[in-house]
């Protein structure tokens, strides 16, 4: 089960004005679920993006990008779970493309006013006429309290959806943030492998709604990872319906924009740290905080390192002190002039190495103790300047084993 | 079990004339069985090594590195299993000075003359006086026709042992290379966790033994990956005791050299291939074929992203074609300008993927034929050049979670 994720409840997510959601059973991969999304956005509304750097990105990606960046504004987005439609060449991208048409006559607006998002097994053909046939029922049930449906609707391999809602005041008029996601294999950042729409009803300006994207996702969604396997379809949505009654945030130093980015960040990072807790098989949520590096490039290099040791996962699968094995993956970590003798290494609160070997202190019993709790911070402290880092991720069990190996069956 | 790898035979291992090995019980991890292997080479032998790149390397390493480029000649190569003597500071370095000194008071050489070597759990206090205790025993079982007891003795999760031996004619001598490897879990290049010793008896300068020894490794062991986690005490030596009757080789164009490299490169591709077979919690041997790349940094690039992919691991371990994942581990290789509509993808004999997309002639029953089969060969072709690159691993089950989870217990 997840780890310290709670089952989420309808009431906790507060719609945004301007921002309608209808879900659809399309039987895409298996009948009886939600597998079709649609999100409609106000006229004047703002959406940025980022994308999957996979070299091997799927079709929706490609055609998203291109619809993101064409002059008309953006009136929809379509999501379906199931199938990926990534390894499909042409035909997948004249299947996403169908699905757009489709929206685009069922809405009435042009076909490059969709943005289409897949999620599921890769290199499979999209099942186009499900999608088709699903879509009505999607448009018929489109209404702005709709959040708790949506976040269900775009799960794969999740046990819980994975949603929050946070309100702040600019001004003194109440702002809406609401945020949705999925993932839980195949996580690795730039970015994970993840579908996540995020909406406020905040008046934003586009140039603003991207900084605020770029500086939340740096600080979240590409600072987690499960198993190192970046996705083909990785999409992460920003959308300010600009419904709220306030004059528009275009300053980067306002008051507004600050507290509206440090709010879109929080959402950000909930949403991606659930994807971590939620992660394939997890037991454990580990925090990896590494400290005093000569630059922020070589603190994430050293964190990932660790987070992606699968003897360092399966270790803390089994909560069993195996310290060596952090050592081991910060040595490999790829810094060629990494003095080890000026290394510590924390557990928790427990000195564990000091001068890069194991500390006079520490008892195995102190780190025994740590590595039986739920939620673990490894700090490691480099001693080589002032730069910092964190990323989070979770352990290696029987189940992530268990889960891949049985995902198509 | 390990995958096509047969249990050794005492018979199937010639002797190295001029290499006496000596193997005792000296109960550092557990009691009852070997886990300490003395190596004594005469006085004519030359000795070439290469080690981890691992920053945080062991302590032995860092010895053996020194004494093999100080003036005297080497004498002897002790190994000990069950304690890595990694992570343990300036007390692990004095203990392995300590080891040397015994071992050079018990030969009658200096200190400086012996080469040690650890494997097993890191950032434990190497128990340094077991290890002494147990070395007149290694010393009176000194022997040349001991390789067999020697492979068992540096084993630590290894099921079976590993060696091979291989003669060839050189002018009309017999000329013989026997070698031994450990390694099984900690396994990724730069080396893999592994120990491995090659002796010959041919007579070989030290310079033309070096370019040997790289030329090897480059070919076999920095070809093999299990879990991508580089070990702190990689080592592989080979040792030319020059007990043959035949001039010196000193020329890289001549017909000796080449031919005893290319012997000495199928020993260590015969280990190094044996390491992945016996994997920890292998069912499956895999061969990563990547062809007309760009140059061969960019192949291994994408061989590695492959092999190490826990999501295409644990699909071959369900012999689950779930070939998308294959796709997805080339996209994030980190080829920047790959154009993955050229790429072509191969499972066995089977063609998966063209120009980008599933082929057209793809069946899922032919996918599945191939995954079934225990050695499978998967083949990119990435169509931009003409460099290409070959790499070895094995799947991801739920014996590596198992194995590594209670490795210590």
């Amino acid at each position: 089960m997840p780890v310290n994720l709670e089952p989420l409840k309808s009431e906790q997510l507060a719609p945004v004005k301007g921002v309608s959601l209808g879900v659809a059973e399309a039987s895409i991969k298996k009948p009886n679920r939600k597998d079709l999304l649609l999100i409609t956005v106000s006229d004047q509304a703002k959406i940025a993006g980022v994308f999957t750097q996979n070299r091997f990105c799927a079709a929706p990606v490609l055609v998203s990008r291109e619809h993101l960046h064409s002059k008309l504004p953006v009136k929809a987005l379509v999501v379906n779970t199931g199938n990926a439609n990534a390894g499909t060449g042409e035909e997948g991208l004249a299947r996403t493309k169908r699905t757009c048409d489709e929206v685009a006559k069922l809405l009435g607006c042009e076909s490059t006013q969709v943005l289409p998002f897949s999620t599921g097994v890769i290199m499979e053909p999209l099942p186009i006429e499900k999608i088709v046939a699903g879509l009505p029922a999607s448009v018929a049930d489109l209404r702005e309290d709709n959040w708790f449906n949506a976040a269900q609707a775009i799960m794969t391999t999740d046990i819980l959806p994975k949603a929050i809602s946070k309100q702040i005041q600019l001004n003194g008029v109440a702002i809406t943030i609401t945020g949705i996601a999925k993932g839980s294999g195949m996580i690795h950042p730039n970015m994970a492998t993840m579908l996540g729409y995020i909406a406020t009803d905040a008046v934003v300006s586009k140039a603003m709604l991207e900084t605020m994207l770029h500086h939340a996702v740096k600080r979240s969604f590409n600072r987690i990872t499960v198993d190192g396997d970046t996705s083909t379809n990785d999409s992460l949505i920003l959308i300010a319906s600009g419904a709220a009654e306030m004059p528009e945030i275009t300053d980067p130093g306002s008051h507004e924009f600050i507290a509206l980015q440090a709010a879109v960040t929080d959402v950000a990072t909930f949403l991606a740290q659930a994807i971590v807790r939620d992660g394939e098989g997890a037991t454990k949520f580990m925090t990896i905080n590494i400290e005093s590096g000569h630059n922020e490039a070589e603190c994430t290099k050293v964190a990932y390192a660790i987070a992606h040791s699968p003897l360092v996962k399966t270790a803390f699968f089994a909560s069993d002190p195996n310290l060596g094995r952090i050592l081991a993956a910060i040595g490999y970590a790829g810094i060629a002039d990494l003095d080890v003798n000026r290394i510590s290494l924390y557990l928790g609160d427990v000195l564990v190495v000091e001068n890069g070997g194991r500390a006079l202190s520490y008892q195995e019993a102190d780190g025994q103790r740590i590595m039986k709790q739920d939620e673990i911070t490894i700090r490691v402290v480099l001693n080589r300047g002032s730069a910092e880092t964190t990323v989070w991720t979770c352990d290696f069990s029987y189940d992530y084993v268990k889960i891949n190996a049985e995902y198509r069956s």
